[in-house]
């Protein structure tokens, strides 16, 4: 087998590094390079602009993450937004509660679904169902002309430079409040506290969310492929409070099946430790 | 500055690198490779026969969590036993605590403690506290002749080859369990679920534990430096349990100051995710 190692610097002076059977796919697009690589260790993985977007091997634990908190939270909600999530994760999680009626994607890059399409069927397969709605625009702009209400936007994004930078913007999030219905919920990918680049990208988000939102809230999970693997996702809304209106029996009596996610953890998952916590504070 | 990296494998095909400044020791003792490096990134760490021990940078997460979980949960501990830990940390952490008035630690190697006083002071001060008495002893030999009874055992180990592995058989808990006093807590660093060989050795762990204490529950933390940064305690206790018996205002009234530990993040970290609690079912 060859020696190949796909390496990613998590800081100047951090690299993680990944042993490769085989480069699977490698193409510039009009946004980014798109490669897709296959692994031992995490089996298939994606990345854009050379950094780590999802692996088969733990690729559960985002997509479940960044989905289910807001579900269990609000029975009612019927019609989402997604943008970005060009690889179906989001997409595929939604899919499983029947009581949601439509899933809008607005995902900038078609060449990202082409080709996780061809590569990451296990994610992709969340294009299939009939609720979801492909829309191939920059994100920023799909929001801010949209005639739909949405009672939840989901920001899969990438890091806040290149085609993901407008998704952190006040002016963004701004929109995503006025396409929102009265309890709507907006979820985002809120970067990691830990090194001092990626906690400065959180601490911004996190004061642009909470310009615009009444409630406005972070959750950590164990991302073993990201940047120090802890990560952050947010949690805002015109109401609902992820702990308090959390509802534990209702969502268990769905019968969802999570590798990941469960309601306990749901809650524990908003317990920050202290620095992050002041990292939020002094933002 | 020579470009020079220090890496570790934390599975055949996945490494983890961090740029050195220079390597400020290096030896082989009678139990173990024990080196220093310089770092942009992390400050001064150690490792031993190639991993990483702590950084300057994250050790207070490590530490924090392996000694306050237990004293929020027991008001009434008095006379600690620390087994390994030649680096200080955790003496350090206990030494917050007035109410305590003896803290043993056995370590293997009196070369690790020599090492880490010339070159970790931030940790090898918490040894500099007349109440803290070190015993350079095999941990499994003390604890089975020791003639003190201990409200708490911190088992500060590494992983379990070499000179720890002793300290990961159900002979050694059972000798703990004999040391420990009527409502005595054994903490244990116990492995990571993430990657399959550090998952099988956490399993192990617990089936020991669990076959020697009546309550034993394992909590997660945040650790970036070490494999998949998802690592695991574990807290066995003859009685107390780590969320019923949790004393919030009474830790909270201590005044103690932490940059992780808070008594919320205290019970949101016995949350685990599904695939970590079936692995424990399963083990």
């Amino acid at each position: 087998m060859d020696d190949l190692w796909f390496s990613e610097y998590h800081t100047p002076s951090v690299r993680f590094s990944i042993k490769v059977n085989s480069q699977l796919h490698h193409e510039k697009s009009n946004y980014q390079l798109i490669s897709i690589f296959d692994s031992v260790e995490f089996g298939r993985f994606l990345t854009l602009d050379g950094v780590m977007m999802l692996t088969e091997r733990d690729e559960f634990i985002y997509h479940e993450m960044i989905t289910h908190p807001a579900l269990a939270v609000n029975p009612q909600i019927r019609r989402v937004l997604v943008i970005g999530a060009g690889d179906g994760g989001v997409a595929r999680e939604l899919t499983k509660y029947n009581h949601i009626l439509q899933i809008d994607v607005a995902e900038i890059d078609e060449r990202v679904v082409a080709v996780c399409r061809q590569y990451l069927p296990k994610t992709a397969c969340g294009f299939d169902d009939s609720r979801v709605h492909l829309y191939f625009e920059d994100g920023l702009k799909y929001v801010r002309h949209t005639g739909n209400a949405y009672d939840l936007i989901i920001v899969d994004s990438t890091d806040p430079f290149g085609p993901g930078e407008v998704l952190f913007t006040r002016e963004f999030y701004g929109n995503c409040f006025r396409a929102l219905t009265e309890n709507g919920i907006l979820i985002n990918q809120h970067e990691s506290p830990f090194y001092p680049k990626d906690a400065k990208e959180m601490q911004q988000a996190h004061l642009n969310i909470s310009q615009v939102f009444p409630v406005s809230r972070v959750y950590q999970v164990h991302i073993p492929t990201y940047p120090s693997g802890h990560w952050l996702f947010g949690f805002a809304s015109k109401g609902p409070d992820p702990i308090n209106s959390l509802q534990p029996e209702y969502w268990n009596g769905l019968g969802i099946s999570t590798g990941y996610y469960n309601t306990d953890l749901h809650r524990g998952a908003f317990y920050l430790p202290n620095y992050v916590k002041e990292l939020l504070v002094n933002g």
